[in-house]
C-alpha cells in the first residue's frame, strides 16, 4: 500500500470521515500544508503518550490530578457527574457550580458491550464515598442513554445512602448538554431535584 | 498549552473540521483508539517524507515517475488535463481513456492568488509540446473556476498549435467530476468536442 493509501486509511479512523473526505484531506494536507501534517503527526503522537486519565475525576490529564481537581478552593460536598470533557466544560462556562466532577468518558450503553465497568463505576463509588462528598448531582445528557446512565448510577448511590439530585429538566429532551446554550444550563443546575 | 489543547488546535487544520469536530476526534482517538492515533501519526508523517510530486503529470508519488507515467502501453498522443488525482481516478475507472495526464493539482483561482503559475502551467506547456502529444483533452471541472482554467490553458495551448479539445457537457453543469456516475463520464469523453 502506498504511503498515501495508508495516510487515507488512516484518516478514516476518525470519527464522521469517510472515503471522500479523508482523500480531501490528504490531499489538503500534503498540497496545501505539509507543516499542519507534522504538527498534527507531532501532537497525536504526544498526546498519545502523555494524555492519561485523573486519579479522581477520570477525565484527561497529563498530571495524576487535573487542575480542577487539584483546586482546593472548590466545594468538596458537591460531586457532579458528566459524560464527557466536553460537557464538563460546558458547565464550567455557566460559572454556576464550585463542586467538583467525576467524568465518565462514556455513557452506559449495552448494546455497544458499555457496561458499568466501562464508564467507571466502582471508581466513581470509591469517589463519591470519600466522606466529605454529601450530594452527587446526575449531569449526564438528557438522552435515552444518559438518563439510563444516571438511573442506574443513582440507584448505586442512594443505596450507599448518598443524596442525589438530577439536572432540572430545563434541559431540553433529547439534546446533549455540549450544545446548549449557558442560561438553560445554569437555570436547570439550580433547578436540580 | 496542554497536548489535548494542542491535539485539538491541529485537527482543525484538517478542511472542513471545526472546534467540536476537533474536540470530538481528539475525546475519541484518546479515549477509544489510541492505536489509530499512532497509526495516523506514522502515516502522516510518512507521506510528509516520502510523497513527492511525478516529475511528468505532477500528482503524487513516491517515484521520480508515477505508476501511469512509467506505464509505456498507453497512447502518446492524447494527454488529459484533471484538477486532482480524484479526478484523474473518476476517469480511470471509466476505462475509456488510455491515453496520459496532467494533475494541475488545483484551478485557476486569482481571488485566492493561485494563478498559471501554482497550477503548472509551465510544466503542462513542456510536458504538451513534448512532439507526441497531439491532443490536449481538458477535464477540469464543470464549475466557474474549472471552466476558466479549460479556457486559460486551451487559449495557451492551441497558440501552439496543439489540437485542445474539452469533456463534452453531457457532465452537468455546476457539478465535480469526482461526483459525478462513470457512465456520464464515459459519455462526456466520447463526445468532447
Ligand atoms: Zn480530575
Ligand atoms: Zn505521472
Amino acid at each position: 500500500m502506498s504511503s498515501l493509501d495508508t495516510l487515507v486509511e488512516s484518516l478514516r479512523r476518525l470519527p464522521g470521515v469517510g472515503a471522500k473526505s479523508a482523500s480531501r484531506m490528504a490531499f489538503h494536507l500534503l498540497q496545501h500544508d505539509r507543516e499542519g501534517a507534522q504538527l498534527l503527526a507531532r501532537a497525536l503522537q504526544a498526546a498519545a503518550q502523555q494524555i492519561r486519565h485523573c486519579e479522581r475525576c477520570n477525565t484527561f490529564t497529563e498530571s495524576p490530578l487535573c487542575s480542577l481537581c487539584a483546586d482546593p478552593r472548590r466545594d468538596a460536598g458537591k460531586l457532579c457527574v458528566v459524560e464527557t470533557p466536553a460537557d464538563q466544560a460546558a458547565l464550567e462556562r455557566t460559572g454556576a457550580f464550585r463542586g467538583y466532577y467525576f467524568v465518565l468518558m462514556g455513557k452506559l450503553s449495552p448494546l455497544d458491550g458499555i457496561g458499568p465497568r466501562e464508564i467507571g463505576m466502582h471508581q466513581l463509588m470509591a469517589r463519591a464515598l470519600d466522606g466529605q462528598v454529601s450530594e452527587v448531582i446526575l449531569a449526564t445528557n438528557f438522552t435515552a442513554e444518559g438518563e439510563a446512565t444516571a438511573h442506574v448510577i443513582g440507584e448505586v448511590l442512594r443505596a450507599r445512602g448518598l443524596t442525589v439530585t438530577r439536572l432540572a429538566r430545563g434541559v431540553p429532551a433529547g439534546s446533549e448538554l455540549e450544545y446548549v446554550d449557558l442560561g438553560t444550563i445554569a437555570h436547570a443546575l439550580v433547578d436540580r431535584r
